[in-house]
């Protein structure tokens, strides 16, 4: 096999039926009828369009039922599930959380944190205590103090994008909007949402900004403020973009501090880096941090934290009775079990736990890396990063049992605090078999 | 006692310190440091700034913890949510969730359904087909083809409106959003983020858009298309903006049907209106519909369902590789516990448990007013509607017992599924007997 181009090209291979076949809901479905009672399944054809002849629907009580119960479905699902555990390895989900039992009495409730997390509401089915514990530890870890910050759990990294882009846009409401194309796609999304202009900036071979293209269309478009996403890990290369670097280029451009505004999208490398180095603070111009809360943490489900500061909020709210609050978030009604699993994952394992999982995490990728060079695959890895990129298997079955994440002729593997050398071992086995054929 | 103005003042009563010390975050704090744990709580005095001083605080383990232990505030804050149940009488939310055992299980895993629901991605820990099953239902009830719409399970009911109007906003770009003033909040949050020019309609008494208002307004901005949100249920007055008379008013103003676009705002009533007629229809050149999954269902989380026609759609889409999915979401990365409560909640009760549950709930609303009249309390519940608004109690501390929502002098109590007489006797003979005082 050739090495591998770091560059992106334009020929994605072509999906097979045989492929489609092995989706995640085709194997689902299988699994969920177990005994032949999958007759009615089809495979769609490429190009047929999305929708695909489900068998799952939600069933009538009291009407003649063939299938599976509601329990049985379940029990299936759950295995495949636990099947499926040792065979995730392309995404930046901690997949499994340690806590559920202790927590899921919560399920019986319903719980709402509504609005402001910092301003009561007129009713108890909330956890708003939680919430602010678990946001004053993030303020610590990003250095701000009490007083001087906002912020809020939010459904998940996008979210945070969506809040800090707009805070940004309230702030300075002809500025442009500057991204490196390895951002996540929801920065783009936002700025279409918000009517703003932007800038996509390129990128090295390695993901991270190019501070020169950065620097020439600044210049450009020197008669308007500025707001640039800095991402701090980006999605496929796991890439760090310089905020200090950035700062640097903003002043030597001459963009005082009242015209530009930074938002860190650290979703994945935002509660890492900080038990490495002190890259995002607020000691430093910027104006909010969002991380993902599912992300190197782990949750059940997709959450986030969103910090910025005190005084950019008062842009953003309006006041509603209705609520008895006074409304900045994006959502309105919010998730109030996530705080919860937040804060007690961040209390059981602490920063004593984090920072040690940090350090196994980026061995681990270091001996990835390493295993995959002496195999002949080309590899690559940043610093500080624990996402491998590999040249793309050519077998889409490998790809679907080992859950990579694809991006043209490239594959990743993110060594996430829950994935083992064994694992790992198993893992390069099958690919070094498989390359063989 | 006075009688009800429905119309509404701008004297809202004032905030003691001792209503403050009230709040759920108080009581809340009081329950989980029960044995006089709580001597550094402190009351917030009116004015003094959102922040409070919180005793609850992530731990970081192996330092030395002299309050409680994780396990036992947890307990305790479940002992509290236990025994407010019975006084959860203001918010349209189904305080208890049936299956939360059943389900529990799934909460050892991180369940993402990234993106369009109706495309596979290359992991397997998601809940797509349960999230189809959903969609296919809520399809059905609203009377729209399998193939001819698209929608998905959102983060709630501000996610559908966000999404809709998004989608008004792309089909139509210079439109006009037009939105009474007893809208749901979010509609006009949506407008500002948007940068959208919008028109605020006047309402009746009784909540309902002022239909003479809005023709108005639409003939003076005849230039331009209308994107109008309808509410089906507004949040204090359950008043229904009546979808017909919309339509046939746009008829009469000469805006075609390619010149104009409907949002549905059903956030309580979807879920209601569908079993007393059909006023939600896709047979009508209606745009999208959203609903709250944690209102009439019931659901331990906020979520939604947003429903719209599959051609809207790609106007929205973007094409990302990294997830392996055509994403039109707001959110990207999306819960995917909900749709699987919502699938077992609806398969468990059925249409006609629904319809039970909608029969019952509208005879207890009127049983409440009949018996808050007889006391002479004034009081107004609109056609098809569950929620009873009545003159704000003066004393704050029964309106927070009994989680009442209020704008200005008036309060409502929402006759949701799990409310039952006993609870309803109970408040009504307090209501009396405080008054008397």
């Amino acid at each position: 096999m050739g090495s591998l181009s770091l560059e992106m090209d334009f020929e994605p291979l072509p999906m097979t039926p045989r492929s489609l076949a092995m989706t995640p809901r085709s194997l689902a479905r299988r699994r969920l009828f177990p005994n032949g009672e999958n007759k009615k399944q089809k495979v769609a054809p490429p190009g047929a369009g999305p929708r695909k002849n489900l068998e799952l629907e939600v069933m009538e009580p009291g009407l003649k039922n063939d299938g599976p119960s509601l329990d049985t479905i379940l029990v299936n699902y759950l295995d495949t599930l636990k099947q499926r555990v040792n065979y995730h390895l392309g995404y930046p989900v901690n997949i499994c959380y340690d806590h559920y039992a202790t927590l899921a009495p919560l399920l019986q409730f319903h719980l709402n944190n509504c609005g402001d997390p910092f301003l009561q509401n007129t009713v108890d089915f909330h956890s708003k205590d939680f919430e602010v514990a678990v946001l004053d530890w993030f303020a610590q870890l990003w250095e701000i103090e009490k007083d001087q910050y906002w912020g809020y759990v939010t459904n998940g990294g996008t979210e945070g994008n969506l809040h800090g882009i707009l805070l940004g846009r309230e702030l300075l409401p002809d500025g442009i909007l500057y991204a490196s194309k390895d951002s996540h796609y929801s920065v783009f999304k936002a700025a279409r949402m918000y009517r703003m202009d932007s800038e996509t900036i390129n990128t090295s071979v390695n993901g991270e900004m190019d501070y020169s293209d950065l620097r020439a269309k600044l210049l450009q478009n020197k008669d308007k403020p500025a707001i640039i996403n800095v991402t701090i890990g980006t999605t496929f290369k796991g890439a760090i973009d310089d905020v200090d670097v950035i700062l640097e280029t903003l002043k030597d451009c001459g963009y005082s501090q009242d015209r530009f505004y930074i938002h860190c999208d650290a979703a994945l490398c935002g509660l890492m880096t900080p038990f490495i180095n002190n890259m995002i603070s607020f000691k430093k111009p910027i104006g909010s941090v969002t991380i993902s809360g599912h992300k190197f943490l782990g949750c059940p489900m997709p959450c986030g934290v969103q910090i910025t500061r005190k005084s950019y909020i008062n842009n953003l709210s309006t006041n509603v009775e209705y609520i008895a609050s006074v409304d900045a978030t994006i959502s309105g009604s919010r998730n109030g079990l996530t705080p919860i699993f937040l804060w007690y994952s961040l209390s059981a394992k602490g920063q004593i736990g984090l920072q040690k999982d940090v350090k196994r995490c980026l061995e681990n990728a270091k001996y990835l890396k390493d295993r995959l060079q002496k195999e002949g695959i080309s590899v690559m890895l940043n610093e500080l990063s624990i996402i491998v990129v590999l040249e793309r298997p050519r077998d889409h079955e490998f790809v679907r049992r080992w859950q990579l994440s694809c991006v043209k002729d490239m594959a990743h593997v993110i060594v996430m605090p829950g994935i083992t050398r064994e694992m790992l071992d198993n893992f390069i086995s099958e690919l070094v078999q498989q390359r063989k054929q």
